[in-house]
């Protein structure tokens, strides 16, 4: 699969970096994934329009929601660039085999997905700290559920992290940190559970039900970065794997960071109609336009 | 540790380069310090939103805080997104060992840490007053205290970034220049410890544990800017010692900046409430949501 002169060519490299020295990319494969990583940032600094704009059509008390998934848009959009840069610098076009490979002789970066991890360790805080700015705690202690999601998010990007290095050159390594990572996830999925479970207690039905969709939300789309993770041991080490990888991680940012933080948008601004909180300016709850 | 042939070819420059040639960076070490690097100004861009968005979460009279909070992070912002090109534009991928190294015929800059040393000159000052809206001093007159910080946070400055030149060709230079810095140091913190003792008097128990918090934020992170110059000297001289340089600077910034801009909003919005302060778009004082 991977040939020895290639791992020691490339050392503790992605799996992208091998696929593109030793098989390369098709025009198809290596658009498709520029694309879809240029797609990624585009549709963060998109949304931060959205979460500026609608942030007073909810009442104050949470209003936080809607800055943290500004917060969120920001230095997603940021990190998803890079990556985006990185993915176009570290291939380029070879005329011989016509397809996109890593030049030898080219004097850039390989590729890595960590700027992604590294931007996590900033919106997985804040993705779990949000949701306790929109639903109303009724046994569990706000401080406490926070700096459990802190404590369990950091660690678990931590871990996911180094374990990344290893996809290629060392498997044992690779599901050790993995499922280090996983442990912290797993306790992340019972938390938000129990947040979520506490907060359709007594809130209007319409609250309830966007609360229960945020949970699938954040179930399947927490789920996808797993996936990702293990991409190259899926049966997928080549050109299919690279591009899975790429748009397995842009559904999920997009669901996981943007429709979530609609959706908490959506449902504060029920909370806020049942306080009593008349938005001067907004009135997206109601049916639109009937004067 | 470093060849005489080297401090020929590069002269005055820092330790981050003799070790590129020297002995060349792994790519995790490099990917790390690129992602590092990516992670520092991507918080400061998404952090400037937080100052931003919530600055009518404050009476008028501590906003400036706010404000200065906005400038440096602004300032920051740019300065760190250079720094981190500097570093990938510095060093390239090198096929036939495997490593990251200064390429020996490429046309680019070598890796320094000035931009960083430069930035500070906007943002100490600024970090520095920016306390002065929030606190009420009791006996220490405001301008006098201004000035004071002005004055010993420049010349801190100044004094480091001429000692940070000679930290691999002139060690008597580099400590000699690093005590003189030290000394100003010593005069901020004398001063900030005072400041805070005196904001402390007559506010709410939260604001004066706020301001308790406040001082160990900014005692720590501001220590470990001398620790990041005296890196090349701790005994980390090679890759270790880079990427932890990177990570030392990153999180110090985190730190001194945006975490010591975030309790200072917290502090300004109890003192806000306590002086009768209505905040009409936020509550975030409060436990959140308990409707």
């Amino acid at each position: 699969m991977v040939q020895e002169s290639s791992k020691q060519a490339l050392g503790n490299a992605t799996f992208e970096n091998y696929v593109g020295l030793e098989q390369g990319f098709s025009e198809m494969a290596y658009q498709l994934s520029a694309h879809v990583l240029t797609l990624g940032y585009a549709v963060m600094l998109a949304a931060l329009f959205y979460f500026i704009l609608t942030i007073k059509s909810v009442a104050p008390k949470y209003r936080m929601s809607s800055v943290l998934s500004v917060v969120v848009m920001v230095s997603a959009f940021l990190l998803l660039f890079v990556q985006r840069d990185n993915w176009v610098e570290a291939f380029t076009f070879n005329q011989d085999t016509g397809l996109y490979m890593l030049d030898p002789n080219h004097a850039g970066d390989l590729f890595n997905n960590g700027y992604r991890y590294l931007n996590w360790l900033i919106d997985v805080p804040m993705l779990l700290f949000q949701i306790l700015f929109v639903v109303s705690l009724k046994t569990s202690s706000f401080s406490s559920v926070r700096n459990q999601f802190w404590f369990s998010g950091t660690l678990m990007i931590l871990t996911g992290y180094v374990g990344q290095y290893y996809e290629v050159t060392n498997p044992v390594a690779f599901f050790t940190w993995g499922a280090i990572s996983t442990v912290f996830f797993v306790h992340i999925l019972i938390l938000m559970r129990k947040v979520i479970k506490e907060g359709q207690q007594g809130v209007p039905d319409q609250a309830a039900k966007y609360l229960g969709t945020i949970w699938w939300i954040f179930l399947i789309s927490w789920m996808l970065y797993p996936g990702a993770y293990l991409m190259p041991y899926l049966g997928l080490f080549g050109e299919a794997g690279v591009v899975g990888r790429h748009i397995t991680y842009t559904v999920a940012d997009v669901a996981s960071k943007v429709i979530y933080g609609i959706f908490l948008t959506l449902t504060a601004q029920v909370l806020s109609k049942a306080d009593g909180y008349k938005d001067v300016e907004f009135d997206q709850v109601e049916e639109p336009a009937k004067g």
